[in-house]
């Protein structure tokens, strides 16, 4: 898996994949500097009016719906159909699962289209899993990820997404097999966005890769890594944040090779 | 003082408040980030759909109206009402008070609501005393904070409110005292939303604070301390920012004791 | 020139114009910063109930539509006849150019209020000046920028407005006079939004300038400065981006004299 990693992030750099973002406002920036860092062409555009002529142009589409309106949902159900209809591969991001109605409607909406790839916190997973039932607190997670793997397998078996788990391990489960991540750091979670971040490399991934499931793996270990790499430079979040980007612009197959701490295994 | 303000960050940082922020456009990010550094929990949630849901989970409510539609100020005076409704504290940042009737008017009406807490420069709280009648400038202030001391008296004594006015000197009003903040930086200035943050650290402190008072006095203090300790190792607004990230996260009893200079008197 | 523009940056950080921002939700923050690094006084207003008023306080009017909806596109409309009327002058960033027919309509509309200066990359000023006909991509330039100068010639012969290309050379075109910069650096590509930056600090000469031409070059001349001596001492684009700030923070009479790179000659 790693020389895999190591092939797509030359493919990413080689080729610019244009990443369509229909984000949330707390994170528009971070994320667009996480994906130029990456070496992707990011692109924010979310007027209705729009979306559709962007999606034809994008090689992928994210989508996040952290501070959701009535214009973005509308949105993002167009763009989502739109991506379904001329084959574009398209991640969703479901921050603030559970926390209301408006959300886990547009929710449901959004699975019935089936993402390609779904990421979220254990508590965002669990939620979409089974709405209403979970005790959520905001947009950070309440619970471990590994506490939510069981949740992340059955909501992969009735949707058939690719399932991303992020936390103190990172998941990412197909219907055969489960990635662990062993990167990453807990300072991480107190820079906003991290995980939007992870999600929109997944994006910049499906722009060049055949295989969902080694987009998706690509996407969230190397943000795990460049985190990991960057917190052991960084006396706080402020920093943390500033060097996870000159970290994803300075990843390579060195880095990855002597860094990357990931396991495959089948179910 | 000091004591009580070491024991109110030893709170945040196990309880870990949610804070639920209806902001402006520019400073979500470096809100967001101010709140983590500190050890609050942020959301970011305006749509008129799900805002009384988030202020049910939320500890406390942080209104901005910076960039101002008529979307977010229905959502304001909707998540305001039921936060009184349900006993939420919350704190108005008047941003750009007095450049506009549209802003005025919705100023009236939160200020009919009676925030727990107001925070803004000088020319917003002279604007909010006294509407239309203050040459405004924009949102940075055009007035010495202690100039407008009087028009926050004034304001306490009308709408009830905790006023804050930053500024040179940091002014804390109450009905019956007012803490004197000197702190801060003159570099602090030139990096757009520092206020903002202010205001969402008082916010965090609300979550778990008993008496506004020393909620406010403990965010206003803390951002202003911060920024000294991270102005003296910046050579310009750009790395201040991020040493400010840095410096909330590393607060702790030592440095408070170390460096926090303020004065409390009656009135 | 570079005297020039010397003077100018001095009257900015003497008169602090107020800089009228209707502006992407992605470069909102990074906007802001960049103009009060320079030490100018932005204000961040979009909504048509008041953004007649703020353009009557404000020195100039900066418009970008990276991230249009229908609610900003009706605003940007209403702020720029404003300002005709009231003689203050505008910029025009026209991200995107080409992405959309929506993109492309509200173009031609401002286009016919003829902007006083327009700064876009390759990509956009070729698809301004010949709606619908350039292969675009998303939000990056797919040409080089000597390749657009006969386009914006073109441009600057029909609109009347100021063109400035950016790129590896940034060309500024009057309809008498070319001038050139040769700064920057190509790390500035993976940083979102410097473009962005560059038509606000357009914006901030603007404001005190008597001759546009003379605004646009010290906008693009110093923020290409600025990047490249930031990347000097920048191992990414995270550093890279808070580097800037401090780099236009510190700009002087010294710095611009020892590395400006700009060359003027008649059309």
């Amino acid at each position: 898996m790693e020389d895999l990693i190591i092939d797509l992030l030359a493919q990413v750099k080689r080729q610019k994949p244009l990443v369509h973002n229909i984000t949330n406002l707390v994170v528009m920036n971070s994320t667009a500097n996480a994906l130029l860092a990456l070496g992707a062409s990011p692109v924010m555009v979310h007027s209705p009016s729009e979306v559709r002529e962007v999606v034809d142009l994008a090689q992928s589409l994210v989508l996040n719906i952290g501070t959701l309106s009535e214009l973005t949902a509308e949105s993002m159900l167009v763009a989502a159909e739109h991506a379904n209809n001329i084959g574009r591969p398209w991640v969703l991001d479901p921050v603030g699962a559970g926390i209301s109605a408006f959300r886990n409607d547009l929710l449901a909406n959004l699975l019935e289209l089936k993402p390609t790839v779904i990421r979220g916190n254990a508590s965002e997973i669990m939620s979409l899993y089974n709405f209403n039932q979970v005790n959520t607190k905001g947009v950070d997670s309440t619970a471990d990820s590994k506490a939510a793997v069981g949740y992340g397998q059955a909501l992969q078996e009735q949707v058939g997404s690719i399932i991303c788990i992020s936390g103190k391990i990172d998941y990412i489960l197909s219907e055969q097999y489960t990635v662990e991540v062993h990167n990453g750091h807990p300072m991480m979670t107190q820079v906003t966005g991290l995980g939007c971040s992870s999600t929109a490399l997944i994006g910049a991934f499906l722009g060049i890769a055949d295989q969902p499931f080694e987009a998706a793996t690509a996407g969230v270990a190397l943000l795990s890594l460049a985190g990991q790499l960057a917190a052991a430079k960084s006396p706080g979040p402020g920093s943390l944040q500033v060097n996870i980007y000159d970290e994803l612009y300075q990843l390579n197959a060195d880095r990855i090779k002597a860094d990357l701490n990931i396991k495959q295994y089948g179910n």
